[in-house]
């Protein structure tokens, strides 16, 4: 089956078209090309200040540390979740330049018949351990509050949210307005072991998350954990894969099995920006989370129409080779969904492109160019790849 | 069956006892007894200023909604839900004295199969109108953004929660410190129709709706509406009412039906409180919004022990006798989980009450002293009511 008609009918949509059509009328804040939406300083009045808020969630790897807790009974894979809504909340704000100062709220929705208190602990812990690892960064987030709502009749079995607030100076904004013709774009990798992270990432991020698990689990999860899916679903779109979470990777591959690579918690890149923007704000013209979109999520943000060129990406970690392998989805779809080894862009001039590159690295975080923006009549998108050129 | 029993089947708890043992690790905040929790200023470093960033949302009560939707085609009743999801944050700041100056954000989780863009532009659209129209009453909420995740293995139908987060003068915070013996409580009526509502309220709030929905409706909608409810609860607690959403009340009723009585949209009291505490600040020695945990919810947020004596109250509105008659729940038990006619309290000295009442009275909304505040060495609540008096 075509991979964009799975996608349909899971009823999942990397493009989000409704969403966008729905939310039109809204206020669409300062700078119109920037990551997130920026506003005046409605919380201290300061005309060189601006407001930012942000949500977003762990989405559906919830459902995975669900079946990987109910298997083997390690409910610390909960921490990770609270890591995955913590994480794509801060790394959307790294993209317009915030890495300090930030409240933090969660949204736990939970079906209080399959969710007990202790897994609450965990992901309530786990956010408030991951704020006191990126302190040490001096990325200082403050947890100020959430809402459990026990809610069985609308969520089958967990939803983990949480919303970002901050203050930030004009000044010290990223708002993708400079990216520019002869731009590079250095690419931060989403897989490996940066030095602040005990275990290997790998580098899924928590974005295609319901395509992966479908493609890549066993028919074993639809017979076993009827609430981990939606059962109105047609039976040859869900849990079509050939693995069960526990299956061992191959020899050599740290992060054990199957859950633990679909599970393996989103890599935030606070330490890495924070760095960057500390030093050389300057020299960034744009950043981008290849979150929800994967590698083309960049088409959205550009201030101007491009050519944009990724001619020289990682080479895929193993963790898109053995959801591709399961679903059979084309290289096309694959990179459209997932960020498919490189979570961040920095855009800025060739000549500035190892500063940005050795930072990374001070970080264990592998760095390159991964391409470069090319003025265009229309935007346009060429990712070359082993297999051929692939265009958006 | 006894009513705490169907509470615990269907996975739903009044007092979230386990939620409250997951967070106590968390900081807790400038004032203890604060009805949300209070912080220094992160966000811009002002030791006269507070922050506070708070989640809640409009729960259960968005199934109600698309029931209603799929089977009158109305889909203007998720403008209810944007208004509840807004209101059940908003009227919970007011209690820590907060009514301005607010930033809001959305987190919505649907199932995109079942909820389509349509009805994310009225929840949004809906949104927006809320805050215009509590502008015009100086009440200022700014539309910060917001997320929509299509999570349908997660989200049976549709999620619809929103954060605010907001700075304050620490000086205009009501701590409920200074509750005291001698007080009284002004209740202030969550029924009726306010001079700035366009119909009649019929009180019902947004808590205890999962209760609200299974007792009063008929099995009906479990058969024909798989994906309104957990499908493994017990047959004997899943629509166990005799009503259609469709069925008229009594004539002269102006809710027209069962449905809209039920989603009937939660009153914001911000006009009232903000004109109170703007006029009457030093007057105010505590509020409390009466949400989850209905009439025994002031409990938790007293600064001493007190018998608080509740023997005014107003006469519940038809709503919670529909609920009751339904579920056959006992008064000692409706109390516990619905507000049964008072949704907010505000406690002074008697000589000032007077003064709360005619604030409510001038927008349109029923005040009067519904209980007092006694010196006691353990905290106890008595509810006087026509049929005798109930102790928690």
């Amino acid at each position: 089956m075509a991979k964009q008609n799975l996608y349909q009918q899971r009823g999942v949509s990397a493009q989000k078209e409704d969403v966008h059509r729905a939310i039109q009328n809204l206020d669409q804040g300062l700078y119109p090309h920037a990551f997130c939406k920026v506003y005046p300083d409605v919380l201290a009045g300061d005309d060189q200040w601006v407001n930012i808020m942000h949500a977003d969630g762990a989405g559906t790897k919830s459902i995975l540390a669900y079946l990987y807790w109910k298997e083997t009974g390690d409910i610390s894979v909960w921490k990770g979740i609270a890591q995955d809504a913590v994480v794509m909340n801060l790394d959307d704000l790294l993209c317009v330049g915030v890495y300090n100062n930030i409240i933090f709220n969660s949204t736990i929705d939970r079906n209080k018949n399959l969710i007990p208190g202790e897994v609450l602990q965990q992901i309530i812990d786990g956010t408030q351990a991951i704020f006191d690892q990126l302190k040490t960064f001096g990325v200082n987030i403050s947890y100020l509050g959430g809402e459990t709502a026990d809610v069985g009749d609308v969520v089958r079995t967990i939803a983990v949210n949480g919303t970002m607030a901050c203050r930030w100076p004009k000044d010290k904004i990223i708002t993708n307005q400079k990216i520019q013709h002869g731009d590079v774009i250095v690419g931060l990798a989403s897989f490996g072991k940066a030095h602040y992270e005990t275990h290997y990432n790998s580098g899924i991020g928590s974005n295609g998350l319901t395509s992966a698990r479908h493609d890549t689990l066993h028919k074993f999860y639809a017979q076993q954990y009827k609430e981990s899916y939606n059962t109105s679903l047609p039976d040859d779109v869900v849990y079509i894969g050939g693995h069960k979470l526990t299956d061992s990777l191959a020899p050599g591959n740290e992060l054990v099995n199957i859950g633990r690579m679909l599970l393996s918690p989103t890599r935030t890149y606070a330490p890495v920006i924070k760095k960057i923007l500390e030093n050389h704000f300057h020299l960034v013209h744009g950043l981008i989370h290849c979150s929800g979109g994967g590698q083309t999520k960049c088409m959205k943000y550009l201030p101007a129409t491009f050519k944009v060129i990724k001619d020289n990406l990682f080479m895929p970690p193993p963790v898109f080779d053995i959801i591709r392998q399961n679903s059979g989805a084309t290289l096309q779809e694959m990179y459209e969904v997932f960020n498919m080894g490189c979570r961040l862009e920095i855009f800025c001039k060739p000549a500035d492109a190892k500063i940005m590159m050795d930072i990374a690295e001070e970080f264990g975080i592998q760095a390159q160019i991964t391409g470069r923006v090319e003025a265009a009549e229309r935007n346009q998108l060429i990712i070359k790849t082993a297999e051929g050129d692939l265009l958006y």
